[in-house]
């Protein structure tokens, strides 16, 4: 059995990554570990990445924003000579499954998105130092840079190997990013993009795809200069020192994954998990100076490393589980309080800023989810605000219309009262989806007017008659058959196509505008998926799985 | 071997589809021929189809815009009691290759944006009488209509069964029509595509699936009245009577294809194919009754049909050949000619119109065409206005740069002169991609104000070196290395994987904004494509293989 992946990690621990701050500038320098791979059977040469390198440079840019609150410019660059970034590893890829694969290549896109939301959204903005060749993935990191410099060395080239090499697509946002963010041409793109050796300094910078080229002699200084340029440029927020990310509390047992705030039950006989995500344990503090104090354990933190955390354990670790149900619990009111401190401090205190943009990025994580979502709204949860953004990113919504009145009757204890969904602001814009839309405007496409009505009721506990009214959910069943009506529900989900679902869900969940993020995820992701599966590619005589045994790969010709 | 697939008929060949005409109204009427399917080994039972349905129903919606020009809506509707259409036909899909079924879905989606683009830019709406059950291929084929009208029987569904039945996506725009075009909610759309038997016509009608319902004792005048009512509505343009499409004068040999307008050279052995537009034989006539009077000889519609019909025959009948070289030769004036007068006309004659869209259309079938295009601007050659859009189209532009300067030297007759490209009203948004943006816009996405610099140009004929600089061609080789870089350009291309190109080409042609057009190619059909090709799809275990058989299909149940 091969152990769980781990995607939490921390500077100490870096094999691959060294961390440099230096005042408002701070430098990520990739050198990888050859022999440090995160499975057997290939070395990580020439700074190739693999999920390993990638978990690592996710931490980096991760703990920046929170741990560095001074920095406003990052240089990501290598520590190798002559050589900046080699790609994903071919042999890794070769010998990985469809699954791994496809997995790596959501997480890395992930971790890109991650860059550009911290130049955009952070006023953390990234410069790719280019000091040698960058190939395939290597350059596509460059590209989720706000900045390109390249060292012009008379050898030094960008390229995209991956269709002329590995018969394979540059899907790690690399055709999405040169003609949609670059705007460059769609026929040079085509050009680069099957040119295995690349396009040298000069080209590059007339055809668009560097900002910047300088001789070996003034590299160094050219960087640095637009480095200080770009951080004089931030807008990111003031406020106190940074939070340290302390490690999290994860318990990993066989059929239950545990947070302090989070947990998940496996069930792997029905193939699904059930994620319970608990609300505040107290109010919260008076200020940001009492969430400083708290540091990583403030709850809006905490809950949300939790869950991102747990995320992506299961996408990585549990793939047989094609059905996540999520719950809440706790107290609404005490969820709407920590968004109302936050709130009130967004774009004057960056750790509030920070907070946000995290829970816009897990949800996001969700969205993109290759796993069916539904939400179960039951008396004691507190599906309020953002926590209520689990309920409108899941495929369905199931909410108890507990007829009883909430009256216990004959209970010894009471009980909690009956469901409910609160609305705040954070359901009207504040944690949108990659196309823009609050998940709420995407939900309500065809009916624009029912946005303002809903505002109006923010701040209102709405019981289940009146969400299904107003199209907060799906179903509302009584007290009497929500036990069999979920059961079979989840059981119909379960016995459904793996990847019909898979397809099904990346559509319908994408409602409404496109742009660059759900570009990447949506149309290059899902032909990189369909050329992976191709014999052409990963078959025994495909190009990807003969690349460096000398032989040619032999393809089958007709188009389709 | 099989025969070539034919995509030209006429209403007399019809086996499917009765086309009635009353007036104002028409009514395309289905009644698929069980015992009519263009391939053996299936029936097509209730108002199934394959592609040769599909061919019928494309040549219909085509000669109602040109050949009944005082039909302003179009009831489609089936002739069977209690069945609208079951869709595509589901032996058909599990006894075809993977090329055949995507190539199928892309002719079918097509067919039903043209169904779109007829209400939206020709004044003849198409409103969806759903008589009986309408279920996968058939629900989505209304909802590619403006309105669906659904008989209230107590047994009538719609539905979705693709992912419970057969483990394959609703993906002839199915799933992006639901939340993109009629605005359903996505929880909504989830529990349609999962629920095999669908949905009856009251819940239809409050989950937004339909637009309007009745009793079978209404049901007819129901239609009728919303038939007429969209006529009302109709700002189809004013003109003469119809244009017959006469029978396409197409020659198939072994390694050519010939129409008056159009040849096709395939060279088997290079992979490639040679397609040469010719530009009109005399000048444009002095006004659109000229035009009338040639009926389906006026040059620009002739050259359209045959360029749209050669399409559609390599893309079915030669897939082996993954490389189309664009060539056109003619007078790039006369073209200009032709373009004037139509331009004069638009908006006020609706053969002008038609004549326009229809050019969009072929232009946009290029754009989805899985094949590298390179196009060749050559001595002699005509890519001006409409024309040159072929080359905005393709992958790569290649123009000659004729350092002799057009002196013919030695020669005996006088050459043609050198190469140029003149651009036209045709080039800055009358003929726009399926995302909204002229294909130069598109090019130019990175550089918005070189698109005035080039409007200025319209009109000029631009050599080489200026086309170059300009941005307008890819590369411009001159005379010495024009058939050795041509001949090396279209070898590197012959030589990567087919299945890798598509995937780049269906990235790169699309920079910019996605609309309906460009999900349902773009993110749709990808995932689609994708889901094809996996097992528990198409495998021996999967479930289109194994429908109908009585035994469920196996899954293998980790998610990807």
């Amino acid at each position: 059995m091969t152990p769980p992946v781990r995607f939490d990690t921390d500077p100490g621990s870096y094999r691959h990554l060294r961390l440099e701050i230096d005042g408002e500038i701070a430098r990520i320098v990739i050198e990888a570990d050859e022999r440090g791979g995160i499975a057997p059977g290939y070395e990580l040469k020439l700074n190739s990445y693999d999920l390993g390198v990638d978990i690592e440079l996710h931490d980096a840019v991760q703990r920046l924003r929170f741990e560095h609150p001074q920095v406003r410019a990052v240089v990501l660059t290598s520590g190798l000579d002559k050589v900046f970034c080699a790609g994903a590893n071919i042999r890794m890829l070769a010998q990985a499954d469809h699954p791994w694969k496809v997995n790596f290549c959501k997480f890395t896109n992930e971790t890109r998105n991650e860059i550009e939301d911290a130049g955009a959204d952070s006023g953390q903005a990234y410069l790719a130092a280019v000091n040698g060749n960058a190939a395939g993935g290597g350059y596509e990191l460059a590209l989720a840079c706000d900045e390109i410099i390249m060292v012009d060395d008379g050898s030094a080239a960008v390229s995209l190997p991956e269709v002329p090499l590995l018969a394979v697509l540059p899907g790690t946002g690399g055709l999405t990013r040169l003609v949609d963010k670059r705007g460059v041409r769609k026929d040079l793109a085509d050009v680069v993009a099957t040119r295995s050796e690349g396009v040298r300094a000069k080209t590059a910078l007339d055809w668009g795809l560097v900002d910047a080229i300088a001789p070996p002699s003034r590299f160094a200084a050219t960087v640095s200069g637009r480095a200080r340029a770009a951080a004089a440029r931030s807008r990111r927020a003031p406020g106190g020192p940074g939070v340290t990310l302390a490690p999290l509390r994860r318990s990993a047992a066989e059929n239950a994954i545990a947070y302090p705030h989070v947990t998940a039950d496996l069930d792997r006989a029905a193939g699904l998990v059930t994620v319970t995500v608990r609300g505040p344990g107290e109010p919260a503090p008076p200020d940001l100076a009492g969430a400083r104090e708290q540091g990583a354990a403030f709850w809006p933190l905490a809950v949300t490393r939790e869950l991102d955390d747990l995320i992506l354990w299961l996408r990585a670790n549990e793939t047989g589980l094609g059905l996540w149900v999520l719950r809440t619990s706790g107290d609404p009111q005490a969820v709407l309080g920590y968004e109302r401190l936050l709130t009130g401090a967004l774009h004057a205190d960056w750790l509030a800023d920070e907070i946000r943009h995290f829970a816009k990025r897990t949800l996001r994580r969700l969205d993109v989810t290759s796993r069916s979502l539904f939400a179960l709204i039951e008396p004691g949860s507190c599906f309020a605000g953002a926590l209520a953004e689990l309920a409108f990113a899941a495929d369905r919504q199931y909410m108890l219309n507990d007829l009883s009145g909430g009256d216990p009757g004959g209970a010894a204890e009471p009980g909690p009262g009956p469901a409910s969904i609160t609305l705040s602001a954070a359901n009207f814009g504040a944690l949108p989806m990659a196309s823009g839309l609050s998940r709420l405007a995407s939900r309500f496409r065809g009916d624009p007017g029912h946005l303002a009505a809903l505002e109006k009721r923010a701040g209102t506990a709405l019981g289940a008659e009146e969400a299904l009214g107003l199209g907060l959910v799906t179903f509302a069943p009584d007290d009497l058959d929500w036990d069999e009506e979920i059961r079979i529900a989840c059981e119909e989900r379960a016995a459904l196509s793996p990847d019909a679902l898979t397809g099904m869900e990346a559509n319908l969940r994408f409602a409404g505008p496109e742009t660059l993020q759900t570009k990447v995820f949506g149309r290059l992701t899902a032909w990189q998926n369909w050329v992976f599966t191709r014999p052409n590619a990963s078959g025994p005589e495909g190009a990807l799985r003969r690349y460096g045994s000398g032989r040619a790969a032999d393809f089958d010709r007709n188009r389709a």
